[in-house]
């Protein structure tokens, strides 16, 4: 059986990805859930993770760290169909995906994920063209790989599960969108069955005031 | 024909980790080298990568940009043999990979990767805690994995070519090292032949005032 610890729901950005990849290939695992920032936290993470970050997943004794890690580990536990396919769409998967992993600070900063509620925060002049970055990247995709499915390249993959949480950090400070085609993809992130399922947790979450 | 798109030797640490993978695995590649912040790059650079930035990879019809998902492409062009053979290795491997890959920002940023030369650049906390972190993880590698043979897992893999730029930094500004088996592959990440062919590039570099 396989364990994911994470942070909060409505909090923890990079927890949800490799939750999702769990989810959209029907892998049965336990969730450890710790409040992220409490007292709490600090005295059991050290129990899991040598990085004493979320998320990171247990499979006996084996511990691994990195959510884009994680989900490559996951793609190997259902045979590859985690990527697409054919060789050249999943080396532009990984390479949104790895755009994702290490780059757009300046949106990640500025809009800190929120899985529930909405706000408004100006973003500096980077933030704006982080978002702008992701947008064009989402319409080319989408445009290109419209004929295979919904998302990004199609079918479900890892990089769908990457940017899962822009769609609710755009959701939350409310992102003007350029292009419908990249909207419309934005919309069908959040209304993924199992985003929503992760929306509603982090709601009771914030209903219960877990972890604060 | 694979093309890799690369800065300047001296500067571009993104571009060395691609650049030892194709090395190490001996996949022939032409090399395009635009020096980083001219004019000149950026006339240039448009005629190859979506991003603007490199490394790129270029595999006829296909551009791979970043350092990772390049990584992860000529993985599949050498039938998996640039990360480790078991799974549970591989995925400790592809770990330690991705927290380079996303994190160590304060280390990146303050000790900017020179290949040749010295300077002296105080850390600041964050920079310090990158540090020990890096060789704590190199330490812990090489202590697992010594019987294997002298690389991060044993054998030469991915995860050696995304710390070697660490290596250079640390010999750029004379980090100090609580652990003799972190530093000792210091000096295997440095005194590896490709390593030294790339460091005898960047002096010609800099003798002849490329990109400046």
């Amino acid at each position: 059986m396989l364990t994911l610890v994470i942070g909060n729901k409505n909090l923890s950005s990079w927890s949800l990805r490799p939750w999702l990849v769990l989810k959209h290939f029907d892998l049965a695992f336990e969730e450890v859930k710790l409040p992220l920032d409490t007292p709490e936290f600090h005295r059991d993470i050290v129990k899991y993770s040598p990085t004493r970050r979320v998320p990171l997943l247990i499979d006996g004794e084996l511990k691994i760290w990195d959510s884009l890690a994680i989900a490559e580990y996951l793609n190997e536990k259902v045979q590859g169909r985690a990527w697409p396919a054919d060789a050249a769409t999943r080396a532009l998967a990984r390479a949104v995906s790895a755009e994702m992993h290490s780059g757009f600070a300046a949106l990640r900063t500025n809009w800190s994920m929120k899985a529930v509620g909405t706000a408004t925060v100006p973003l500096p002049a980077q933030g704006v063209a982080d978002v702008v970055r992701v947008q064009e990247l989402w319409h080319d995709c989408r445009s290109q790989f419209a004929q295979r499915g919904p998302w990004l390249f199609g079918e479900y993959s890892i990089a769908d599960a990457m940017y899962a949480p822009v769609a609710l950090r755009f959701r939350h400070y409310g992102a003007t969108f350029s292009s419908p085609i990249a909207q419309a993809y934005q919309q069908q992130l959040v209304q993924d069955p199992h985003m929503q399922e992760w929306i509603a947790e982090a709601q009771v979450e914030v209903n219960t005031h877990f972890g604060t």
